[in-house]
C-alpha cells in the first residue's frame, strides 16, 4: 500500500461521507448501502470497502469526526473571554456549523443507537464528554448570575442539544434559510430564555470561529 | 374473525408498540424485528401478525397515532383564551406530553425516513399540518405583540420541534428527570426567549390538559 498522510486519509473518507450524506437523505440511512454510497460517488464497490471495512466503520467516523470538531469547538468557546452567556451563544452557533457545515453526514451523527462495538463505546465517551461541556457552561451561567436561579443545567442544556441536532433532520445548504441566519435565531431564543436581565443582554457581534473549518 | 371494536383494536396496537418501544431502545429501531417484539409480549410471532402487517405498519401505526394525539392538542391549544405566549408555552409542555406519556413507541417517531409507501405520504402530511400549527401559533405572537418582531416564526418552531422532538433520545419514565419538570423548564426557555417583555410575562400555572391522555 502506498504511503498516504493521515490527513490526505481523512479528507478522502470526509469525500465519500458527503457522498454518503446525499445517499442517507434520500434513501434513509438504514436502506441505503455501500453499493449506493459506491454508485454516487461513481467508483467501484470494491474501492470503497478500501476506506471503509462496512457501514458500521463509516457510521462510526462520521460520528468520530463530528464529535471531534464540537468537542475543539467547546474547548475553542471556553477559553473565550466573554460572560458565559455569551459563550453559550457561540456554543449554540458553533454546534449547527459543527453537524452542517464543517462535517459531513450530519444525519448519520444522529444515529447514535445503530452503532455496535467496538466502536460504540468509545463514541458514547466523546458524546458524553461533549454534553457535559455544554453543561458546564450553563452551570458556569448560573453561578455567575447571567442566567436565572432556577435554571437546571442538566435540562437547559438537552434543550440547546435537541434543538441543535434535530437541525440535521431539516437544514438544507443552499436552502432558504441560511446557516448564519438560523444559528443567530436559534442561539438567540436558547440563550435570552435563560439570562436574568433579557431586555439588557444583547447577542455577540464577533465571530470567533471566523474562517474555521473543523481542522487543526 | 370475531368483531372487536375499533378503540380495542387501537390499545392492543398501543399495548404491543409499548412492548416493541423497549426494544427498539435496547436494540435499535433498525435491528429490532418482529421476533423479538414478539418475545418481549410473550406471544408467537404468528400473534404478532395478526395486528401488525410488518415492521412497516407498526412503524406508520406509531407515527399516526402520535401525530393524531399532537394535532387534537394543538387544537385544543388553539381554542384557549389565552395569550400567543402562554399558547406557546403549553403546546411545548404538550407536545412532550404527547410523544413520552400518552403515545407509546416514541423512538420510532423519529424515524421519519424510515417510512415507505403507502405510508409516507399520508403521515408526512399530518406532519406538515402539525408543523404548520406549532409555526401558527409563533406567526400569532409577532403579530399580536406577545413576541419580539424580528422573531421569525419558521426559525423559532423549528427550534422548539427539534428540542421537544429530541425528547425521546433521552427522557426515561421513572428517571431522575420527572416529564413535568422538563416541561416546565422548556417551555420556559423556549417561550421567554421569544417574548418582548421576559421580566413581566410569567408561566401559566393551570394545566389545561389535566386528566388528559391521547383519546376523545
Amino acid at each position: 500500500m502506498v504511503h498516504i498522510s493521515k490527513s490526505r486519509v481523512r479528507d478522502r473518507r470526509r469525500e465519500i461521507l458527503r457522498a454518503a450524506s446525499h445517499v442517507f437523505r434520500v434513501r434513509g440511512f438504514h436502506a441505503a448501502g455501500m453499493r449506493d454510497i459506491a454508485n454516487e460517488l461513481g467508483i467501484a464497490v470494491g474501492k470503497l470497502y478500501y476506506w471503509f471495512e462496512n457501514k458500521q466503520e463509516l457510521l462510526a467516523f462520521c460520528q468520530e469526526d463530528c464529535l471531534t470538531a464540537l468537542l475543539r469547538m467547546a474547548t475553542r468557546t471556553r477559553a473565550l473571554n466573554v460572560a458565559d452567556s455569551t459563550r453559550l451563544w457561540h456554543l449554540v452557533v458553533g454546534h449547527l456549523r459543527c453537524l452542517n457545515e464543517w462535517t459531513p453526514g450530519s444525519l448519520a451523527h444522529l444515529e447514535v443507537e445503530s452503532l455496535v462495538e467496538p466502536h460504540r463505546e468509545r463514541i458514547q465517551a466523546l458524546r458524553d464528554q461533549y454534553e457535559d461541556r455544554v453543561r458546564a457552561v450553563v452551570s458556569d451561567g448560573v453561578r455567575s448570575g447571567d442566567f436565572r436561579p432556577e435554571v437546571d443545567a442538566k435540562v437547559a442544556s438537552l434543550c440547546v442539544l435537541g434543538a441543535t441536532n434535530w437541525s440535521v433532520k431539516w437544514f438544507r445548504s443552499g436552502g432558504a434559510l441560511p446557516l448564519n441566519k438560523i444559528g443567530d435565531a436559534f442561539a438567540d431564543q436558547l440563550v435570552r430564555g435563560l439570562v436574568v436581565d433579557p431586555q439588557t443582554w444583547s447577542p455577540p457581534t464577533d465571530d470567533p470561529f471566523s474562517g474555521d473549518d473543523s481542522d487543526d
